[in-house]
């Protein structure tokens, strides 16, 4: 009987291997750590030697890896060479658009069907099997690919052709930067104008300021229970991450020719908060960097 | 038996003064303009002479008019000598912060309770009855103006005190600029790097992209079919009003050494717009400005 | 024999009325503070009661005051009702456009002629007389103020008509500020990518790169000697006042519908750097925010 | 007797190669153009077939291409397998930090001596003979390199080790582009406040607001008889070559994690200029978008 190949058992990749043994499906996994790699043991998945060696034979594989380079050096190194003719290739790491769409071009080019499918939601999701997965692909690798996908998350949603599912996260998550920075800027104005923010809360989240980071993540404590802003800023969405993600739209963007002023701000922003120690926070807490109170 | 005075008939003005008459209260209203004074009197209002001669009397002085310059004109001027002790003085202008302190602070050093109420909505929404306001004042003063404000609007919310609703204004209104090319940029660059609008509009109003800006106004045609950029950017709320706002967000912010640095760029890049031509659009059209198809 | 009257003895009037004894002036000043008066004494001029009664009588008026609405209060105040019609007046005082021309246009409507006539050069150039002073005024009222001027300064340009003073002044800063910032940026990039700063300076300041900023202020220690970079960012011109002249250039582009991006960016970085303490430091230690090394 | 390889014909190349006969040297050159070898041997170089060939044997080897993609496939593809091993190699393309880099090392683990040699100035100053070169590399690779560069122009600066040729000349630029906006931002705020332009840069000139975009290159037509203002912003330093550095400046700034946040507006708005169709017009013509006069 076939197989699933799982590579890159990190914060994420490992919870979401652990979803799929739990789903039924048999897992081989690899990563260069062997604390991961015991980890996905203990969750039910079969330990394998290398990359090549978890691929072959595999009826789907998925990856979740840090950056382009590494999705590059490990398709074209190890996996693209090991894979059945069969497989489903999946690729969840965030990584540049033009990464996404090389290697699944190269992946067509030797007959494989591949779709980056890059998740939103962040350890906890993928822990639970709650992410979205955002996929670019052609509509017969997004239909074979959605059954092991819709294992790990809510949501599985065709965002177009290869590279569509990256930019579809960049894109949202750089419109996500600006309207954080936007909303710290609002309730930093609005309390040093004497408003409580539990009152500009109550009236602008049901006007025209309404925002996704105002009613479901407000920066300030109180308002939304859930928010990381309630816990010191801890766990969430880690800044680093926000500025990874801007990164990636900034150079897609330059990619083409894409005029993105806010995009730019809001990098610029990140980066001065992350060179200043906000990298492991979560990204909410630039509103102390904004209100003063950032040390 | 005694009457409204409503002192400033414009765009908006008119259909609120209408909506006093149409919920039974006699109303005396006074313009610059002989044509909005024909205006109001045909909407069953009667004409008076000065803003002294219609505040004479008056149970309730309502007040909308372009500036803080013309509001501190027109109390300090006429309104404040000629009130009743009695009367409960509403300023629905949009103006500065400042400017709104000001004139409360005056009103009460004459003993008058008067709070500031600016509005949300446009000319249909002052038309239709269906503004929401918010609202500077001491809860007295808010518990008085409350009756007639709620003849004009859907929503009666009081923000703090004298000032508040002035703030609470300007800091959603700043948000929403902020928003809006926050939105604009991320339609635009999604669509340059091959997504199809609806198919970015369908994934990111659900995820931590959604705000108002996409999900009720979205500025590309299509998505949200009441948008004004189903037709041609035209109605709405226009870029000359945004930017009037930003000002007044940005003055509010300088005067409370508040960093704002989304909205100063908000700000700058409607002023662009504007001196581009802009100024007549709604809001919206922002977009044609990033992604090149500005004339 | 007529006399000098100058109002406004802090940190720079000081050393400027003290210029005017030293050049042979009968001095009357005034200050709200007695120290500053007793230190005006000393410095051999008299002591006035008043600014009304300093100004009687006098054949020149000079004001250093803080802000726009000190000079407003002062010359609506005291100073039109009771200087001679024979007097020349002059505003040394950084403020707002607006504020300069209505003054100007205040005193020119009782007879009086008057300038606006702001400083470049701080302490140290009020003390040493070596101030630039740029004058807005009619050609008339500028010939009459020159030897005044010229003898607390090396250099007295006039800019214009009424308000032009402040005009030239605020543009100049705004530009100075974005200047700066970018030569922070620039140095901090080029240090990251492994140039000296030495070497960086030695290229770029023979090069399309070369400004003020950086050749006659250097932000990184070593390159220019005599910059407040070499002795721990103290001295020089202090970024609270950089970011006052800053606000007055955004009021005025917001009066006069111009887009300022950069400018409206350096506003906000440098209200940010005050937030964070920086605000007694030179302007130039706003390097140490972006490369991560404010605390 | 050995010879200089030239391989890279375009604007600027076709100059440099044309100095190098003029001072004696032998070029053989090579270009994909058919048309711009027959230039270069009008200008009496020899044409080589291929890159390869020009290479074999030469002395010295001299490229002068358009991007890191290009100097990365004509040196891994061609020099760096034909050059002699007592060739001194040296790249005059403006390109990417990590690009630069890698070709340098690529070249000296083959034992081969290389620099990266980015140049100032434009295609007069390539005809002319008067560039100047910002170099990267060992100080032996350097004295090696320096008489080759020293005939193409007026100025060769070792900037440091490999790349830092490339990154001088980005932080030059990138500051360039950030003063040249703020330039344009305070003529177009200063006119609109009733300043006369002339007078304006008789000010700042010589005042803190002083810089090279300033006292070079005015971008107001007057002040500076040689700048491109006065020829309708023709000729110079084309906005989207300005564009392209200031993406190589944010690319590198994303890789050393530099926050530049003037330098990434002033590329979100010459993407903006360029989006609007003024590619082809000196870098100063961006005034126009900011004074409204833009078409």
């Amino acid at each position: 009987m076939s197989h699933v190949a799982f590579i890159g058992l990190g914060n994420m990749g490992s919870g979401m291997a652990a979803n799929l043994v739990k789903k039924g499906r048999t897992v081989r996994a690899f990563d260069l750590s062997a604390a991961a790699l015991d980890k996905a043991q203990a969750d039910g998945a079969t330990k394998a030697p290398s990359a090549a060696d978890a691929v072959k034979g595999a009826e789907a594989i998925v990856t979740m890896l840090p950056a382009g380079k590494h999705v590059r050096a490990v398709y074209e190194g190890e996996i693209l060479a090991h894979a059945d003719k069969g497989a489903i290739l999946m690729d969840c790491s965030t990584i540049d658009v033009a990464s996404a769409k090389h290697v699944v071009g190269a992946a067509e080019g030797r007959g494989l069907a591949m779709v980056d499918a890059p998740v939103s939601g962040g350890i906890a999701a993928a822990n639970g099997g709650t992410l979205t997965f955002m996929v670019g692909g052609t509509e017969a690798a997004f239909a074979r690919a959605e059954p092991y996908l819709a294992q790990m998350g809510k949501a599985v949603i065709r965002a177009g052709n290869a590279g569509a599912g990256q930019a579809a996260k960049i894109c949202n998550n750089m419109l996500l930067g600006i309207t954080m920075i936007g909303t710290c800027e609002a309730f930093n104005l609005a309390q040093r104008l004497g408003l409580d923010a539990q009152t500009f809360f109550d009236i602008s989240s049901k006007a025209s300021g309404q925002s996704w980071s105002m009613t479901s993540y407000c920066p300030v404590p109180g308002p939304v229970p859930t928010a990381p802003s309630n816990r010191g800023y801890e766990g969430g969405f880690a800044a680093a991450l926000m500025l990874k993600d801007l990164k990636l739209a900034m150079e897609a963007a330059q990619g083409v020719e894409a005029s993105t002023p806010m995009g730019a701000q809001a990098e610029a922003f990140y980066q001065l908060f992350n060179t200043l120690g906000g990298a492991p926070k979560d990204f909410s807490a630039i509103i102390k960097l904004l209100n003063g109170s950032w040390k």
